[in-house]
């Protein structure tokens, strides 16, 4: 008599269908199959400590119960966190909207031109914006954007110091992130007024403008004296500020970052919001993040993907210079339509708006004999409160106000696009209770001349074509028509477990007590936030079986650097400093030895054997070679090949036994929850991906969050343990839990499942694995498998034989895939020329079923391509994918019929996906690099 | 320095274009160009008493503090209206989302084939459910239901007797709806318990099924006789009870009536729900509201399309038998999604669940010597609480619990899907305040033996494999598609205003302090609600220039015959019973007949001129043979040729001087607004829709909103004024406030245009609807202009001479359209051959230009037939629209090429909307009807 089980609809394969399954591979009951495929000495039968499952409804009522421990205050602290207005048709229809929240990171560009058409807008609002040449789409905050910068300014600089300064205007956060950051690089940190430098060396320093206590102050000479000494110029800027302000590339900086949060994103105590890197055109290879670029496709016309993704870390793997991957897609697509919205006209009005309201408030002020600090800024200003400012901050806090306490005698406010005149009045008589009116008349200019804007920004149609909500909302849905989502069809990518993300769990987000919450917010004010965050924490320790959970990492990557920080600090600690050794499988994720390099170790790759297992002995080669200079392993269980690796706990032994820690990368952890416990099995820290295996969707290349989980001994030194922000290793991230804002998803997902639905997850994920490998291993060669013949969650096919007989390469395969309307499994990783395919659990046996289909029918054309019965040159794989625009062409020219090159299967008929271009020309975009919105000629 | 302009985002056209436009068309300014449209004696510039634009951000969160006055208590008083849990994907995905919101009434089928199958979706479930043979989707309320099932079988049975019998265990709102809906048309109603009307005579009974009180009673024999007697029976029936119980077709009902709306649709302070009709297959030709069927495509694949229509209004004019034309499609899809999500497993399980902890709660009273009235029941039940009445009522209250108040001795509690155990005991604690833990076990059965359902329902795999939130996310994802709506490009609907439904006027929508009301909660917890009304009303009033405004009628339709009513009761309580003829215009709605008809009114059409204005000649000619008769003249204004008939005054003096009312219908209210007032230049009553003029949007073929106002000496007569549901003429709906939920959308609409904007908005409707005139008048004759040779708001162009000269017919030229990615204007009406065309104020002048080119390639098209060009039989034209499947075909059999088919112009190449289905075969639809989901093997 319960209510409505959630994990019905979340798992897609029902219990009769899970049985059929079963036999079909060879089984009789579940709990065979799994202790068939999960080695005996860590398959652990004992249960999750998490309680029993929870009906959608329930689970909303009780969340929302919590969310009302969060106290809505306005808050004018800024700091790089405002409060901003999310235009309803963008909340609507993208940050609800499945088509754009579940699509994948556009690695597969043909069916991704929506979304990479909506991040080269972002692109272009960056470079006018910030006046610089290039930008990238884009970076997980301002500080590790300031972070990422500072070690581009390291590999790029000429200058032979290592001596980085930092305006003292720089926010606190920002400076905290890159000190942890230039830690175990052993960068040298100046934190100072930069007008004092002129005469110091240094190889780069970063500029707050205007300043976090909203001054806007003229660096030229600074800059000059610089660009003379060969060191390189940063920039820490605000994008509404700069619609008013001369733009950094005018003041030749060489780099340019900052946050797009107020340009649409909710504040959301902390994240998740978009920031960016704006540099130099010739600066261009060695830009961390993402770059969408224009190209052209097999028709010759204009098409989107992302350029020179040589940069990138699942590329250069250990020479990888940063560890980025998962940015903050989903975002910085909000912000970027939010600028498309308004129009420079619209940013301007908005920005005036602020400028004015900030100083009516300074002039009101001063009437009132109040002191204000400097009467040049843009938003913000500081008020010399002196002995009052308890008073005043007092007074606030009654009537619902956040103001920023800077000092025991000075208060800091922001205004916001969200300040009405109203407000101003009730600020105002906070300080002075009897001020009456305001006087809007005879504003003052509060930016300097020499610092006023005088050039223009988005002159593209782009920002002028959707101004009003109608054609907003058609140019998003013909964006969004453009894309395969998880609404469309099966995302089978090996490693990123595209599972359903579901609208219980998203609907939270939207809710204001979680969305319109400052970072800073005292804590008295945030304790839904806190409940939700101990009881997500204490869950997760269940999960993994570690003691501490840090959930501040706000993606896998930085979490695996979070992680290997405090194996460093735990070495430090225990006198073993000079153990910095990283020892990590051939077979591990790029992220992995980019990670262990920004942590300061020296990576050593660890051979695996011809099952794609670590080799024991390459190991023990390795730890002998190495010695007490063993700092610790990176391994991903079950692993990268998809199996669980019965070896895993000798691992373990072997790396424990020469002194070094062992790091499970929690990838995969969809393969172990319920089943098997890395904190209990060897583990010593971990992290997980929320996104993958916590239901937050994958918002076309995040968010994402990667908290991390250590045992009892690694305790202190994870960040952002509860509420010191500087505790552990330092911060690695601008706000002390990363992307608060998300965690309801994971939060709703764990509750809903309960302990055994969660387990039915594993399971379920696991069969569906094993139910495509069984269906394909008849066609195509399974490269990995465990012992029994199966597979863990996903499995990888071999395709490269077809190379040699048909001509035919992984790629081809991949953009057929998009005529059966699939989005195509992960490529060439983590062997080159392979698929690797990841049903997850959300998707059901019919679907799956018409994926094998699709992979089946694939085959047999490639058969036929071997015998001569299609073109080795000319046939349906070779072109792939085909669009409509194609096959309405008067003139067909391929050897190939329309018909079977659109329609291979009959049941395509019935709802086909038709890509908006045909392949992509990669070599072309690189060459012809552009990267903002191509002039309307170029259509 | 305001926030954000609404109107900015509403309107499509900018201040800059507005003046290009009008000066396009030979103005030089808009007062001018208004002034030379609007006759001078009706045109008032005094501007609009509603005050100043509001930003989106500020009437959000005014009407969120509005919103808190209503007080969320819990509800059990059942009758109707029960609390449900709107599964959140379908909420999501569907009540929120523009792609299922802003699609129109789907009498295009080859564009609207996803919504017709949600809608054949329903119909099966109603069918199933129900046990009919076929059921219509939908109509407007269970009462009003009831009502058109009493004039269906008054005109179908063959019993001489006017009697119609009401079962007393009838809802109180279906009594008093049949009602008002029986006086004019001189029924007469007994309402009594039906098993004493075992050797009464009368044409049809109404059984509710469980009755009110909750009681399943046997009608076996009373049916029998019934049936002998050649009356027709009607079951009121509840879609969850009918899970359990034997379903009226079993019991050979004749017409099952009633509401969806426990099936995912909320309360909503008493609508828009839908609510549906079955009937036995030989009542097809006489079925009240729209009727979906499948059929062929020109390729021979099923399709979909609205059956049967020659039963409707819109054709039947005069003869028509029901005005219902809006009906609630959007609330009847959402429904329908309910079932195929939960299939009838899940379905049982709820019901099976509601009425277990029905019969717990009785079991538990019971220990607790608190009498039950019957032990037959499904989730209702009746406590004899006799002198503690008030005392367990004040005891819920305070428990912030709603029960029902039988009378001062009985109280009814109705369980939902919503009731939790908790929930019971708290329940039970009411009555029982020492009452301890609950049993669960030994539950007798409620349900009579033969009374208990055993026939299987929704055995059709439609409702067995979208039952993952995966599955059913795509399968929404799949049918939107198939369907153009207003998030994918114009639709330029004469007469339907399909303007902007911006996001914020959406979204409170889905706020429980108005979603989850009782339309009975007591006055005290729903003051929000009352304020929004007030206001509402009050802004109405000013707008239309009437004394006051009745927000019950639910749809136009209903508006219209509330009017008429209340035109009747003037007369009546004038002395003037005997005036009965109502004048109407030839070029009137056909929902004006058919109102008047139901209001008991004799339908003398009035000719038109050759200009299709009314002719006065006629006119007074009409007046002259009836007299003393003359009870009013329906007009539409401006005309629906799209006009603004300099004569409107004149027909209003001529009608008051021979003692009539005149009755204006607002459909085209549009035009008007705060330029012209029907309340001021001659109207006595006038139905707005607020789905056409205020915003509220189609949902596929309603929700809709038909307020109408009155001038002081009607009053009296309006229904639902303020909390008395009897006054006036008797209510029309079966909620005080009709479709209140949705009123905050006109709110919001109303508010954030301010006088300034709605003016605005009228002046650019006007201007666009010009500017298409202008530009298509070298290319097709554009039928009537006003003085000035101006339309309205739209514009009518001529079609027919194609005919002969080209094979040409309105019906090719429509689905031509579809080729070039528009939804067709309206065909065929008001002058058969012709198409008319409403831009409204939101399109853009881009998209109008867009949609402009696309006529004008047609109109070369059809030159092309005529110059023998493109062959007279074989062209674009007659075989419109193509799918893409046709041109992917391997063999192209027509004279044109496939470019032209598809591509007619290269903008089209950019954002191609691929229609899913050929031009659809409706005779052979109704010559096969099949009215819920054809079995598989038809695809």
């Amino acid at each position: 008599m319960k209510l409505e089980s959630f994990s019905r609809r979340h798992l897609g394969v029902s219990q009769k269908e899970s049985e059929e399954m079963l036999k079909k591979i060879g089984f009789n009951s579940m709990n065979d199959f799994i202790q068939a495929i999960v080695p005996a000495n860590i398959y652990d039968n004992a249960g999750l400590d998490i309680g029993d499952e929870t009906s959608e409804d329930e689970a909303l009522k009780y969340l929302n119960s919590i969310s009302k421990k969060n106290n809505l205050f306005k808050s004018y602290i800024g700091q790089g966190f405002y409060n901003t207005i999310t235009p309803a048709p963008i909340l609507r229809n993208i940050f609800e909207n499945p088509g754009w929240y579940t699509s994948y990171t556009p690695y597969q560009p043909e069916i991704s031109q929506g979304r990479l058409e909506a991040l080269i807008n972002y692109q272009t609002m960056i470079s006018d914006l910030t006046g610089m040449e290039i930008s990238n789409a884009s970076l997980l905050d301002e500080p590790t954007a300031a972070a990422e910068a500072m070690m581009l300014a390291k590999r790029l600089s000429k200058s032979k110091s290592n001596n980085f300064i930092i305006d003292e205007q720089c926010f606190p956060q920002t400076i905290n992130v890159i000190k942890t950051r230039a830690k175990p690089l052993d960068i040298d940190i100046k934190v100072s007024n930069p007008k004092e430098m002129l005469n110091e060396e240094y190889f780069a320093l970063i500029l707050q403008y205007p300043g976090a206590d909203g001054v806007i102050d003229d660096f030229s000479k600074l800059i000059e004296s610089a660009h003379k000494k060969k060191s390189i110029v940063i920039f820490a800027t605000d994008l509404l500020a700069l619609t008013l302000l001369k733009p950094p590339g005018e003041f030749d900086a060489d780099i340019v970052i900052g946050s797009s949060q107020r340009f649409g994103v909710p504040m959301g105590f902390g994240g998740p919001h978009a920031a960016f890197m704006a540099t130099k055109e010739s600066f261009k290879r060695s830009l961390p993040g993402r770059l969408v670029g224009a190209s052209i496709d097999s028709h010759g016309n204009t098409a989107y993907r992302l350029a020179l993704q040589t940069r990138e870390q699942h590329i250069r793997r250990e020479k990888a210079t940063s560890n980025i991957c998962t940015a903050q897609a989903l975002l910085a697509i909000m912000s970027g339509f939010y600028a498309v919205y308004h129009g420079a006209d619209g940013l301007k009005a908005i920005a005036t708006r602020v400028n004015d309201y900030a100083k009516i408030l300074m002039l009101e002020l001063k009437k009132n004999n109040i002191n204000i600090k400097s009467s040049n800024f843009f938003d913000t200003i500081v008020i010399q409160s002196n002995e009052k400012t308890q008073d005043y901050i007092d007074r606030a806090l009654s009537k619902n106000i956040n103001l920023r306490i800077i000092d025991n005698s000075s208060i800091g406010i922001s205004i916001d696009e969200t300040v009405s005149l109203k407000d101003l009045k009730e600020l105002i008589n906070i300080f002075s209770p009897k001020a009456k009116g305001i006087s809007c008349d005879d504003l003052p200019s509060s930016i300097p001349k020499n610092s006023q804007r005088a050039s223009p920004f988005l002159t593209h149609v782009k920002f002028k074509n959707y101004q009003t909500e109608t054609e907003l909302v058609r140019y998003i849905r013909k964006l969004s028509n453009k894309d395969i989502a998880l609404d469309t069809s099966m995302i089978p990518l090996g490693s990123c477990t595209m599972k359903l993300n579901s609208a219980s769990e998203m609907m939270p987000v939207s809710w204001p007590e979680f969305s319109s919450i400052h970072p800073l917010a005292p804590s008295e004010q945030v304790r839904g936030y806190m409940q939700i965050i101990d009881e997500l924490e204490s869950m997760l320790a269940s999960i993994t079986g570690y003691s501490a959970i840090s959930l501040q990492p706000n993606a896998g990557s930085q979490g695996e650097y979070a992680g290997l920080l405090a194996i460093n600090e735990f070495h430090k600690q225990n006198d073993n400093g000079q153990r910095n050794i990283c020892l990590i499988p051939r077979s591990a994720h790029g992220t992995n030895p980019a990670s262990a390099q920004m942590a300061g170790m020296e990576v050593v790759p660890i051979e695996c054997d011809s099952n794609g297992n670590i080799s024991i002995d390459d190991l023990n080669e390795k730890i002998k070679q190495h010695k007490d200079k063993l700092s610790a392993i990176m391994i991903t269980y079950p692993s990268t090949h998809g199996v669980f690796e019965s070896t895993v706990s000798e691992v373990c032994k072997i790396v424990h036994k020469a002194g070094g820690l062992v790091y499970i990368d929690g990838a995969n952890l969809n393969a172990m929850v319920g089943i098997c416990y890395p904190g209990k099995f060897g583990g010593d820290v971990s992290h997980l991906n929320l996104h993958k295996t916590f239901c937050i969707p994958h918002g076309g290349g995040g968010p994402g969050v990667g908290p991390i989980g250590v045992v009892d001994k690694l305790q202190d030194f994870i960040p952002g343990l509860h509420e010191d922000l500087n505790s552990g290793v330092g911060p690695v991230s601008g706000s002390n839990w990363g992307s608060a804002s998300i965690l309801p998803i994971s939060w709703m997902y764990i509750k809903m499942m309960g302990a055994k639905g969660l387990r039915k997850a594993t399971e379920i994920a696991i069969l569906n694995a094993n139910y495509i490998a069984n269906r394909l291993k008849d066609h195509y060669p399974i490269l990995y498998k465990g012992e029994n013949n199966l597979v863990a969650h996903e499995c990888i096919i071999d395709v490269r034989p077809y190379k040699d007989s048909a001509s035919i390469e992984v790629e081809d395969i991949a953009k057929r895939l998009i005529d059966y309307g699939f989005h195509a499994p992960t490529m060439s990783w983590p062997v080159a020329g392979t698929l690797m395919i990841e049903p997850t659990e959300s998707e059901s046996k019919k679907e799956i079923d018409r994926f094998c289909d699709a992979m089946i029918s694939i085959k047999k054309e490639i058969e036929d391509v071997e015998k001569g019965k299609l073109d080795i040159n000319d046939n349906m794989l070779k072109h792939a994918p085909h669009t409509a625009e194609e096959v309405a062409k008067d003139d067909w020219d391929h050897s190939y019929s329309r018909s079977r090159a659109v329609y291979p299967l009959d049941s395509i008929r019935n709802n086909k996906f038709w890509p908006p271009v045909g392949r992509i020309d990669n070599v072309h975009g690189d060459r012809n690099l552009v990267c903002s919105c191509p002039s309307m000629d170029e259509f």
